[in-house]
């Protein structure tokens, strides 16, 4: 993983204060439970409210919480006054979604001026035990802060 | 498009019945709005709780419905006794997902005995127009009854 | 297809002059058989030199002449001082790559300032037959020229 | 990275009589590098005739190298009767193809008994230095013998 020199050193405070608005996050009670220099984590725990037919997590909901994770793992290198935007994502589902909490973890593989790009895992835990299920490739575009994204 | 002959005549009560099942969908109030031979409409009502920080429809909402709309446009052309699986998709976001409500459609590309690959689209619904917002790829697997998948 | 309103009336000159510089078109002898505004037609002849192990084209050189396609379809919509840049593509192989002659074709979906979203669809000509073979999502990006790209 | 258990012993061998017979990989001076249990590596050098318009080599054979990494380390994990089939992959570009020789690195995330998830990567070598230039996730599947791929 590369090592990265965050142009903010705030970025940590400009991500929790974009998560805190995502009024999906605080419907699903997913939170932030790490912020480093290029690399978010997620956790969201498991309800009925969000499954598909197995009683399963929602492939829907999985990539709502692993799209934030690489969305906000770019967030952290972007400059004080950039927005973030999701552009395009890739996922592949390796197992079902079962378990008491899911972690998603994003990580920047590049980041770029204009795009960055990320590499996001889904990690579901269950009975103690960490299970990867899914794995995200994703591009993020910064933008000026006019357009008033994330 | 192609010309599909489906295997089950009754495939529309068959992804109703599956999709009645997803505990996700009653949550959002989606509805099923057209079942045809490799095609399945999903239509979803805004609501601020699936929000993200710009008060518009959160991605992994968006893709929640069109990974539906693929996923069941695939099962309509299995056989009776098989289930469904989203093996994977790639999704663009193309405009701000601004509106009161959503419609996502999912049409069969090409249907395999084992996989089947469709095409994803979710319109935003504005003060009376509709503007594409999304555009999915995905591979979706058909498996034997007995892993009771969809 | 929406419709499209190309800045640069000379785009069709501006995209045979870049395609006429890539060095791999030429070794593959593939040919620009359509260029319109947003859409744009790549034929490649069989040859066993590009084979993979069953005397099939390579999934790499079917993914080359439909990049093309949609990077040039692209192309078309953008200001005629800009290059293009290839961002990422997701391509699904529907059936094996046989026949004489491939046909790639690239469509945009959404032109915007930075980025461009296409479709991209190969066909196999086999004795007189032509089947869909491959369909591509791709993401475009526009560059000033001072860049040097395409 | 997961400790993967071969079924076939002999799958170096396999991997190495596949690759043989991609005409494709003897046109571009391609090598097997490195062949271990979910894990292959192919070198490519430089040619003038692979290239696009800016004299770098073009994606297409960039997701070619890539794509057979990918591929084959599937394939070593696979049962000494099955064949290799690409379902499908998506790639992003990080940093423009410019070197004397490239190297496709690709491993298996997930194997399962139909269906294989590998990521892939490119390093670019320019002048002593290795640059990571493509990154790639891609969806594999494993056939019966009869239908004679890979």
């Amino acid at each position: 993983m590369p090592d990265f020199n965050p142009s903010d050193p705030n970025f940590a405070r400009r991500v929790r204060s974009s998560f805190a608005k995502q009024q999906l996050m605080k419907t699903l009670d997913a939170k932030l439970i790490k912020i480093a220099a290029g690399e978010v984590h997620v956790e969201l725990p498991y309800d009925l409210a969000w499954t598909q037919q197995n009683k399963h997590l929602h492939a829907g909901i999985i990539t709502a919480i692993v799209d934030n994770a690489c969305g906000y793992a770019a967030y952290t290198l972007m400059p004080a006054t950039s927005a973030v935007l999701a552009v395009e994502f890739k996922i592949n589902f390796l197992s079902p979604a079962k378990g008491e909490k899911f972690i998603a973890i994003g990580k920047v593989i590049k980041a770029g001026r204009t795009l960055t790009v990320c590499q996001g895992e889904v990690m579901a835990c269950d009975n103690g035990e960490e299970k990867l299920i899914a794995t995200m490739q994703s591009t993020i575009m910064a933008m000026v802060k006019k357009l008033k994204q994330k």
